[in-house]
């Protein structure tokens, strides 16, 4: 770290106030993060069921760990090898890769990995079976692994019931692999805006997760892990009886998508709290009723749709291109140098775009955190 | 460099084979970059224009270089001070910002730069000019400054014509500014698919640039640069007789988005061939006609629509998540491990996500080529 320079690769230093932190960056409210992360706990210990919190929304050592003493996490998930040893690396010493993993190079740093920690994988593949157990056998290593089935996403998985059994038999049957359970998230009733919607889809999967949980009793295969869940359905899988690890990652921050999605009650999901913002800055003042920020594609992302402008109701963010955002300002209240905070759009992706976290106890910079796996996507 | 490790930090070794690559990886087609950069060279010389290469597209120490050496360009732009630092620090000596830079630090900044290469930067805000003038007068630097216009885009500049001279005069009047002359880019015209409409655009613009400059010469102000253009329009600037800086940028790469925009004869505009790639394998086969790949939304960039398969016509990128992506294959053509080549829907916000490019002659890693300045948004 001897080099970085403030400016240059680091947008603040600790101590320094809001107002001084160069914009465009990522900003966490650490009194709304740890809130959010009270609260997660506190509803997993209500509902008796873990929580492996997902590091593929922070890419952060410093949060996973933090999850890990402080959040009630019983260990992480991630979604890529890479991220995997950047969290090992750091003393994560329980992980979940709730992905495929492919690929002779990968399979091998798979076994590398798991000579250091806790490391459990999802199978949809009986060829993929094979490699696993044929490359850890070399290694002399032993990988616990998950049957994923496609409970409703439509992607990875295979089907509920038989197939499932089948695949976990498979595993049950090879070297140096240890059954651990199944995977059974359901990634795309996350957004679902409408609760009975939302929870039309999750009784769904939760029934094919409970099936197959029952097949494999049948057959003498105890599922350790029946793992699933995200922030916008985790009370349902949680209260169901079928779940036992919970995989929120987005709870701590939360986004301008989650927060559309509606309890029964009409509030919150979950009553989270905004904790990740992009600062940015006013830069032109051109024309009348219309700014442009420092903040565009690079900055968030807009895959899931535009940020919202915290605490601005009067403002709009009405468009990105690479480096800009335009902000509809119908008072014309803003002057270049004014800063604000954008509720991103989908906070994974964003994260992934930044190198730090600049923490903020109310109006002063508390830590940098750096996005440990930023861009580890292999 | 010393702890980087393929696979962890690193998806590749030179001399490896294509195969070998661990994906998503981003792949340049060292052969077909070449050409991009031998065709432009000779189009900017043909229209007796000059080219300076816009840097935010690869933000790449390495290509720049190369764009001063062999690609006839006669600087760099950027699009942020932290961008203008690397590019400086890797050697680029003539670099304009083509934004905005607002607020003491990041000003301070400029003129730390300003100490060490020519530096031309864009204003549309008489405040802002009188910040830059006092903090280059601070600092003992001078800083040229080219007046942005509005030209149709509507994002930042001001208005051609009179406000445009106005604010020039103040340029122009201003200790240690050198009023440098226009900024006259129409960022939405590159994009518009019909010929028709997209010259008609960049019609509009270039008389706007024209009756500004005609002005600004009436009050004895000389357009050292009248600057603008990109991919998409830069036979039109570059053929008007007004416009005599072209700033190009996707050229090196292309993009999906760029591959469906048509030249009046209906091929691809400019002549350029994708030489951009992101290399993902196969990761999923559960079901049939469909496969997932290991590029989601942290690979590449679906700000400008999805990506496209590059030479697999029979194949469609349907859906893209934060690691997967979803790809009809009718035929069930693919297997587990299977690589493609996708051409990612943006060049620009793609790049930004990836640490490194693996540079290919034929089907051998013959180079690694970091992403210089990768995430420096401020």
């Amino acid at each position: 770290m001897d080099d970085l320079e403030v400016g240059y690769d680091i947008p603040a230093a600790i101590g320094d106030s809001l107002d001084d932190v160069q914009t465009p960056a990522l900003i966490i409210d650490l009194d709304a993060f740890e809130r959010n992360c009270a609260g997660m706990r506190a509803k997993a210990e209500g509902m008796n069921v873990r929580l492996r919190a997902h590091a593929k929304t922070h890419k952060s050592a410093d949060i996973a760990l933090y999850q890990m003493a402080r959040g009630g996490a019983c260990g992480i998930c991630c979604q890529k090898v890479s991220e995997a040893e950047a969290l090992v690396r750091a003393g994560i010493t329980d992980v979940l890769i709730t992905n495929q993993v492919c690929g002779p190079n990968k399979i091998a740093r798979l076994a590398r990995l798991a000579k250091l920690a806790r490391i459990i994988v999802c199978v949809d593949d009986a060829t993929n079976v094979s490699d696993l157990s044929r490359v850890m056998t070399e290694h002399a290593v032993t990988l616990e692994v998950l049957v994923e089935i496609d409970c409703g996403s439509g992607r990875c998985g295979v089907r509920p019931g038989m197939p499932a059994v089948k695949l976990a038999q498979q595993v049950a049957a090879s070297p140096n692999l240890v059954f651990a359970g199944i995977q059974a998230y359901h990634g795309s009733a996350q957004h679902i805006v409408d609760a009975v919607e939302r929870r039309s889809a999750i009784v769904k999967s939760t029934a094919a997760a409970d099936r197959t949980v029952g097949l494999m009793r049948e057959v003498g295969l105890k599922c350790t892990i029946v793992g699933g869940a995200g922030t916008g359905t985790f009370d349902l899988e949680g209260m169901s009886g079928i779940y036992n690890e919970l995989q929120c990652g987005s709870y701590i921050f939360m986004d301008a998508h989650y927060g559309m999605i509606r309890a029964d009650d009409g509030g919150r999901v979950g009553g989270f709290e905004n904790a990740l913002f992009v600062l940015t800055s006013i830069i032109s003042r051109a024309e009348p009723k219309r700014a442009v920020c420092d903040a565009g594609l690079k900055a968030h992302s807009v895959d899931s749709g535009l940020p919202t402008v915290f605490g601005r109701p009067d403002l709009t963010f009405v468009d990105a291109s690479d480096e800009h955002g335009t902000i509809d300002d119908p008072g014309d209240t803003l002057s270049i140098n004014t800063k604000l905070k954008l509720v991103p759009g989908h906070c994974d992706p964003t994260c992934n775009l930044h190198d730090w976290y600049v923490c903020v106890r109310g109006t002063k910079v508390e830590a940098l955190w750096p996005v440990t796996a930023r861009g580890k996507v292999f």
